[in-house]
């Protein structure tokens, strides 16, 4: 029996004629050499961004089932393209929708989450010896209405495949060559890291590496579907995600992240009673808004300060929130403060090493760098410093902990 | 129990956000007023084109299930914006793609004929008081691949639908205020036509009107469904195309119609056999070229010319094949002529009146203009003659029939 290799194709990948053949005939090497493909792909290039300005001329709150059924044009153009490239290439290919493939989903609209894969019909065109190009990003739910899966859903759908499937491979082309020790823009010495854990990499996806979304991720962890993450621009290995890294035992940390997309918010002179807390981040909840971080500064005279820190386009709509919940707790003033940036280290080594910590903040101090937040999970530790400095401290602690020596 | 209206809606009526607008606040003024609303829409303005542009970058001669995917994400765009138009304005909408209606058609890709609409989700949605907005010129095979009813497809859609559910009109929404005597840059007097028959519509649809495709018109024939084509512009009443027509009976001719897309090929010295005639059409139905009107001369010496004329696009394949035919049966000279011209007069009561055709070639004459080539039928008489003098004969005959004066 072949192997099997689910690829997925992001839309950068696809954005013209000319990408669109380059990923036909790297798609149809795997094929020639032996492997049964699915090809998972994304809308190309801005069609997503155009359809959704489209949309915006028209409505400014839209129905959530019309922006799915608007946006799920966008894959289906890719994949009868794609199928189009490899036919011409004389490497048999058929396109499916995903309610072609039978991705039943539920029916939370634009966010939808996916319950089973029926898959039969791809099997049956494997048979037939053809490559099988699958819209990425959307799913049915059974009462036939078309969804999308949120953010970084193609790598969800390629992942369910290769689940669903047995897949023997599963493949993510992005146009960098894999998962780095930290962003080569802020540091050019960060290197490529061969092997990754689900969990480093959830906590990187988590902390702003922007390769793979923590779904897809925490899907492939579930069911432990080994990814390689490769550019499509190379045939260089890229980073392989797996359950456990075959690593010499002292790399403590595996990368350093950087977030500039915070902001931080604080309400002070909170009465320190119980459900004071509960109260605030309900709110917040109910406003749809996401919490980072929270620290809560030590109660004094029976007042203290709550910080915590959330996605900037949010600001505004925390901010006025916040300032109701403040009326309402006799608090005291509400501050924002978008010059900050959340910086982390993630390792799995972390749990076995002691000093991780200590020489995390000794480094940024030795650089003038004041933190004024810090939270830790097993394997990361993340600090809020200032933005100013935020890629000097990158930099530095990148250098302080050998990722550059790899 | 409601009125149920299906109205079409072409791609220049959703072009863009405004026009899409447009149409939803017309949709809703009809839900407003008590009727129950199903509406066909066509892919937004240029986008079925710059679809085909992109696959012909792709390839030359791509597969038509993929073409057929490509293409039915124009229509799905225009129902989900619609649909968002609507719901904006406060008119409750569901968008539906050809195979979440039910529209069941054969698996002639591209030009896909349909098979059966089930409908009831459309039935369902319209008791839940929605407007249903529906994808046109799509359709599903029961294997379930994504097919395209080909040209006017929409059209189609619209009075399959309108016969499916039983309903109480139909109306095609043009840029044009309905069925004109003849062409109104040509004819400044040309008078829009009130009723026409379906008969008399398939002649001018046929000959050269390009408001409506032949085969939903023949379909609307078949079942009975009354269309009202009109302007998406205005609120004037456009034309009513029905089955009989209460007309003065006078009216001998109902319009003027011009072709100027043909082109006339002769094929000179053929061999008068039996067979021979057979051979050479049947050659160029492989060749996938239409004929549209054909004359053989009287045989002399054993030998005959026979001319034709096909649209000017099929030109360059039909010549080829013609001068392999030619040679085949030892023939003499192929002959092409594109600066032809086909003028048509068509009318119901033709089938009841004598001298029109002589009618028609004295008024021609009087204009100095040369007749190449005669085809008629029950209601119309058709002439090639020079293209340089076309514009002016549709203007001697429309003053002759006197179809300014209705």
């Amino acid at each position: 029996m072949s192997k099997l290799i689910v690829q997925k194709f992001g839309g950068s990948s696809v954005a013209n004629a000319n990408k669109i053949k380059n990923v036909a005939s790297r798609v149809a090497g795997y094929k020639k050499n032996g492997y049964d493909v699915v090809v998972v792909v994304s809308a190309p290039g801005d069609t997503t961004d155009d359809l959704l300005k489209f949309a915006a001329k028209i409505s400014s709150n839209p129905p959530e089932r019309e922006m799915d059924m608007l946006l799920a044009t966008g894959e289906q153009m890719s994949v009868a393209l794609l199928a189009m490239a490899l036919n011409e290439i004389g490497c048999k290919a058929i396109s499916m929708t995903g309610w072609q493939v039978g991705i039943v989903s539920d029916k939370s609209h634009t966010k939808a989450r996916i319950v089973n894969i029926k898959a039969d019909k791809i099997r049956q065109e494997l048979k037939k010896d053809k490559v099988v190009v699958v819209a990425g990003f959307q799913g049915m739910t059974p009462e036939q209405d078309i969804t999308t899966l949120g953010r970084g859903g193609s790598d969800l759908t390629a992942v369910a495949l290769a689940k669903t499937l047995n897949a023997n491979e599963c493949e993510i082309y992005t146009d960098v060559e894999g998962i780095y020790t930290t962003d080569p823009r802020i540091e050019p010495k960060a290197k490529k890291i061969d092997e990754i854990t689900y969990d480093e990499m959830l906590e990187m996806a988590s902390l702003g590496a922007q390769v793979m979304q923590a779904r897809s991720i925490e899907l492939a962890k579930k069911f432990d579907v080994p990814i390689h993450v490769r550019s499509s621009f190379s045939k260089t290995k890229g980073t392989m995600i797996v359950k456990e890294v075959r690593r010499m035992e002292d790399t403590v940390v595996t990368g350093v992240t950087l977030n500039k997309n915070e902001a931080k918010m604080t309400i002070c002179d909170v009465p320190d009673e119980p459900g004071v807390a509960a109260k605030i981040f309900k709110e917040l909840s109910i406003g749809g808004i996401n919490i980072d971080m929270i620290v809560q500064n030590v109660s004094q005279k029976r007042k203290t300060d709550i910080s915590f820190t959330i996605n900037k386009s949010d600001q505004p709509k925390a901010m006025k929130l916040l300032k109701e919940v403040a009326d309402d707790l006799s608090a005291g003033d509400v501050f924002e403060d978008d010059n900050i940036a959340r910086i982390s280290i993630v390792g799995v080594g972390m749990k076995s090493h002691h000093g991780v910590a200590a020489l995390m903040f000794e480094t940024l101090a030795k650089h003038g760098i004041n933190i004024e937040m810090i939270s830790t999970s097993d394997i990361s530790i993340s600090c809020i410093i200032d933005k100013d400095k935020s890629e000097e401290a990158v930099r530095a602690l990148h250098d302080k902990f050998g990722l550059d020596k790899k």
